[in-house]
């Protein structure tokens, strides 16, 4: 059974045997009306609410590499990253779908792996996988995720609304997920490596935690501008400038770097935090007012929130982006960030 | 600059040129909130309505074929099959997202004329595509596209609802789309192809149109159960009956075969209608007294629909499909259709 490949079993078989590897949490929500097995799924929306959607692919080679992940967290990841498009717009998530291009060589018992992996993140954060479609690929294995959420119009975190003396804040820690890549490079052996297992810094780059609640207390609070970090801080920030026309400034002794990554990679830390990408924690902007409430949200729910710097009005043609050290010196940061057809 | 490939220029320039490749129609809505830039899209539902979700990919060298097809058509066929599961819940299209792998190999002006086809035929459905990402493949090129439209919950056109007694209806012809795939094998120089072009037949496979006006008719009308035929009309009618638990017998001699499938494919042509796929018109069942205002409302729509057959009770453990020939022979029609993994 275990030696089991796609290109044995019916496309009928394997559907049934993926909605089966999902916890039932994840297959039923009292506001999933119809699922897998239609042409479509359905599900409710509360009345006066907007349904938010999102979709993220993963490219094998490109995006993971099955010998540095196992088929679980590799399904964790694909939910998290779209889940945390969702959280960067403070949504709700109601559902996914799945659509696999399958070459036919993969084992089934992985996929199921997979999908175990898809389903607890779902069942999580109150969202189900609801169907997708299986396709041959003649290339490699990808999977495409959609999530769809919901939210209130009046409450959209959206990249284009920050403003100039706001204060630029981020969830959690910075530059794991980028360390985490590094450290996939060294042989098994090498200590770092060993320590960072340990320690948990590879999990940052397989597993994270989108940061779905903290983007409900933004939105709750009417915070305005927010988007989540997948690029790297420095190419994120510089998203949100050209798309809210301002400027900013930040504070580099302020970074809240991953402890074990100034540990592990005490050059190179600040480049990690700066332009590593996947860390998938929530950049920010609010009035210095909302500090307090913030904090105080921030809290309720666990989550770290630092504030990095402030927005500042834009001062020429395109947005400028100023780090400022310790010692007052000030220099620019290059928006550079991850792109997938240029070297980098 | 027609000669530029997708790896010449930036993500961010693609993603501009796509959007703008896009008819305004196909852009903005008056329910559209947010789209392309941001992290999710955003549009409203109708309050009381519910969100109707389908996902379908298309891959380079399984679904279709780049030397066969035009990438205007391209992108048309990979919208309509999606609005065809939309049109098969009898849901109302609101928007759609693009997910594309792609190699970097690509000229950016092709998958302009992609988009252009995307959009127009989007557009004249009234739905905008909201959105998308872009991935690099490492294989081939592929794109999976999400649809989502609203429906009313009590309106909901399923698979598993099917009654015994209840009349089997299809819309429009079925057979031509195989058929011109058929064609598609010919030299150029086949005279059956040339006939072909001249008379639209290698449309039907390349230019799908979902037939979103039907599923709403049949949805306000009362109708119940509805599939779109994508495997051929033995194998998605056998799903219909394994999801209702019922039989069915068909009348070979009602089949509505395109007329060009008759006079080309003279022998073969009720099988193309029966095993072939992607015709995308609807297959629907329902009681015998909605003749009438069936045939007004398709009549209203400008669609053709036929009686094909009659839902049975039941009989044994496995769904039965019986065709009944014009002599009155019956035999069991085989539940083939198309199995992406397996020689068919």
């Amino acid at each position: 059974m275990d030696g089991e490949r796609v290109r044995d079993i019916s496309e009928f078989d394997l559907i049934q045997r993926l909605d089966q590897s999902l916890p039932d949490r994840a297959r039923v929500s009292p506001k999933l009306h119809l699922a897998i097995g239609d042409d479509c799924a359905v599900a409710g929306v509360t009345p006066g609410e907007m349904v938010v959607v999102t979709t993220d692919t993963l490219n094998d080679g490109v995006h993971f590499r099955l010998e540095w992940t196992t088929w679980e967290n590799l399904g964790h990841k694909a939910v998290a990253v779209n889940l945390s498009d969702l959280a960067a717009m403070g949504a709700v998530p109601l559902l996914l779908t799945v659509s696999l291009a399958l070459t036919g060589d993969e084992l089934v018992c992985d996929l199921e792996q997979m999908y175990i992996g898809m389903g607890k993140l779902a069942a999580s954060h109150q969202a189900v996988i609801a169907g997708g479609d299986i396709t041959r690929s003649i290339g490699t294995f990808s999977m495409a995720i959609t999530a769809i959420g919901e939210t209130h119009s009046k409450r959209l975190l959206r990249r284009d609304e920050a403003q100039p003396n706001e204060l630029i804040w981020v969830t959690g820690t910075i530059g794991a997920a980028a360390a985490g890549l590094e450290l996939e490079k060294l042989p098994d052996s090498d200590p770092r490596k060993r320590a960072a297992t340990a320690i948990g810094l590879r999990n940052a780059l397989h597993c994270p935690d989108p940061r779905v609640k903290a983007g409900r207390v933004l939105a709750s609070l009417g915070v305005r501008c927010a988007m989540d970090l997948s690029d790297g801080l420095a190419g994120d920030l510089s998203r949100i400038l050209a798309a809210s026309n301002v400027d900013a400034e930040i504070s580099l002794p302020d970074l809240p770097i991953a402890a074990a990554v100034q540990a592990l990679f005490r050059d190179d830390a600040r480049d990690l935090a700066l332009h590593g990408g996947e860390d998938y924690e929530l950049l920010f902007t609010a009035p210095p007012s909302f500090s307090h409430q913030l904090r105080e949200g921030f809290e309720l729910i666990g989550i770290r929130a630092s504030v990095i710097g402030q927005i500042r009005a834009r001062a020429g043609d395109r947005p400028l982006l100023v780090g400022v050290e310790a010692h007052g010196l000030r220099h620019e940061i290059e928006p550079r960030g991850f792109d997938h057809f240029r070297p980098h």
